[in-house]
């Protein structure tokens, strides 16, 4: 029986997959900005004007001649000729000549001549066409200049950056409508094993449902992938290979799961070394769960070998396939991990030179977080469901106290 | 011109809104399990048999009756009669004896006498026929047990909770292909000004492209909800009256954007009065960016107005629209907010009393993130599209120090 002669830490294993692989390779696709969010920029974009292109009045108030207002105050306002209103959305006409005003709205175009506004606030209207101004204003008060938000030609949103809500409504203040983002990452899934059912069928006394296929293709759809189901597939080499070799064809990254461990069923490691070059890369990695993961890269293209039980399939997915479709999806923006603060609630033991990751369920106490560790095998899919987080056990410890503040990375 | 006469405090005035609907009215439908991920189960589901629902090994080994290895070590092993295999997937005929032994792999069903495995490391095949045992097991050891996942009828998946990829695996392993969630929650969106144009509109000088409907249709989407856009709406109040009196008709929750000021072109308060009763139940929250935000409630559903400010709509859309979107998802689950621990890089001023939320940039130095708040005026887009988060100054301050740790709310 073969063994794992070395397990790679997760960070190194990662690092040296990702070594093997190019990421130039990702295509894009034009899509129209309404569609644009949870996609990553493929092109660097640049403002076509300034915004705003013309100058507007951060409130309601009066357009002025700064200067007209100097030394204005309660006792001795000044008085300046009321010369009309600005009408929302209009290029005014009207010019301010010296000792003028006129009424504005908050977005309002500045006339000509003003470079100032007065808040409503500091202004009373006379009965002789006249405005009282109480205070003075200095040129450019309550005024968003040209060019505030962004300049002509600025770099408005980099490729590679994630794009949120705020960018869809930056991309809609240039009015620029369609933008080059990357194509969503393609992922095969194939799930082994004589004893796996779909899960829409009858179980027979010695048969399971398949798990993996559709935990694996949730987390590849949340985080922007597409996944194609290359539904299940027995103990056979030769079937193995076979639905590999269409799934390397058909996709940009590719997930078997049982048969990456080591015993005489497990036939993933050499699948991977017969589907393309290098082949496996990573076999074995120094985690719990999940050690059993197998890295490889056949033809230019990841191929991942994942354990059969659910929650380590889950785990692994998570410590390596969701930064894998960020990478491919070109990604370089929020790829910092929130998590939610806890205090450990019980004692939790673990192997020196291991990472650990754990499942908990987070419970309010008072005004804390408590992070409850869930106990369960990693062969049991509602161990982890009944969990909010997870929490790491570092390689270099043996457990954490009751009482530690640990990070919970939400799943 | 009407003021603010008093401010409510954000979570006061979220309470309020809340207290007024009714969540029960949420309507539900059937999906596939398939496409159950990010939706919110709207009913109790319980298991429909036990998981797993047969005795099965959790290593590769040999199915045993522990008592026929008590005692066995190196020196001294138990011999058993090695009898067969267990094929994947199948119903074993086969029954354990007294003083006997089948090789079994992970997962396969355990045979009627059995009730223990022996790991593959500590047996050794003779050529008699024979299996040496060198180390005893314990009843249990190595099996999991019938229901050990799962009990029969128990809870599996309660109403209110969001569905991850963890419970779309839970509902594959028990053969629940359909589930009832909650309907997606339509939110008509409704931006004013006449100054307002369409993204794909050439802009002439006064006017300005509409941004809000845009950012907050990407939040609901982002967010589980169905985005209807209602246009943009010149400052009549008879024509913003129509629009909205149309999205409320038809959707669940109504956005209103510009106009929740208190100037004369400012609408929004008395279009929602008109709308319906008890209208307009907060005018002014006490926190920046987003003092003139309006949250109201007219037959039933939540209408809520929202500064025009791109900064102020964006904000406010996640202090308000995002918690009332869950709530009316039904979901009671996953509701903690994650965030990044930053370190602040400048001292930031605000005004005690009022609950303050600012964007920052994150910056890696050394091994801190560290926060780098982002100034700008609220009505700059692209000062929210720089940041990575926002960081919130509670009442309470007066403003946070440089050097303190902030956590940093990612949107």
């Amino acid at each position: 029986m073969p063994e794992f002669l070395s397990l790679l830490p997760p960070d190194e294993a990662r690092e040296l997959l990702f070594s093997k692989l190019d990421f130039e390779n990702t295509e894009w696709e034009l899509v129209d900005f309404l569609h644009a969010a949870n996609r990553v920029s493929a092109e660097d974009i640049f403002s076509p004007h300034p915004l705003p292109n013309f100058s507007r009045s951060s409130v309601d108030g009066y357009a002025v001649r700064a200067r007209d207002t100097y030394g204005a105050n309660e006792s001795m306002p000044a008085y300046l000729n009321f010369i009309g209103e600005i009408g929302m959305g209009t290029h005014p006409e009207m010019e301010i000549g010296v000792g003028s005003a006129i009424l504005i709205h908050t977005g309002g175009m500045l006339p000509a001549g003003a470079d100032a506004v007065v808040m409503l606030e500091y202004v009373q209207r006379t009965n002789g066409g006249e405005v009282e101004v109480n205070r003075p204003v200095a040129a450019g008060e309550n005024v968003i200049q040209v060019g505030e938000d962004v300049q002509a030609g600025e770099l408005v949103l980099p490729k590679g950056k994630k794009i949120r809500p705020a960018e869809i409504g930056g991309l809609a203040a240039l009015g620029i409508t369609g933008i080059r983002v990357a194509r969503a990452i393609r992922v095969g899934i194939i799930s082994t094993g004589d004893e796996v059912v779909p899960p829409e069928k009858d179980i027979q006394l010695g048969q399971v449902r398949d798990v993996n296929s559709y935990t694996l293709a949730a987390l590849v759809e949340s985080n922007g992938g597409l996944a194609n189901l290359y539904g299940i597939v027995p103990d056979q080499f030769a079937d193995i290979l076979a639905a590999a070799r269409q799934a390397l064809r058909e996709c940009d990254l590719v997930l078997i799961t049982a048969g990456s461990s080591a015993s005489v069923r497990d036939m993933t490691a050499d699948v991977i070394n017969e589907l393309g070059t290098p082949g496996v890369l990573v076999h074995g990695i120094n985690t719990r769960p999940g050690k059993p993961t197998i890295l490889g890269v056949c033809e230019g293209k990841a191929v991942i070998g994942l354990p059969g039980n659910p929650v380590s399939a889950l785990v692994n997915g998570l410590l390596f396939v969701v930064p894998l479709l960020e990478r491919l999806s070109l990604q370089t923006t929020n790829l910092v991990r929130a998590s939610i603060r806890a205090v450990l609630s019980v004692n939790l033991v673990s192997q020196a030179g291991r990472e650990d990751w754990h499942p908990v369920r987070l419970v309010r106490k008072e005004s804390s977080w408590y992070a409850n560790p869930i106990f369960g095998k990693s062969n049991l899919i509602f161990t982890i469901s009944k969990g909010d987080g997870l929490i790491c056990i570092p390689a270099d410890a043996t457990g954490l106290s009751a009482g530690e503040i640990v990070e919970v990375y939400p799943y």
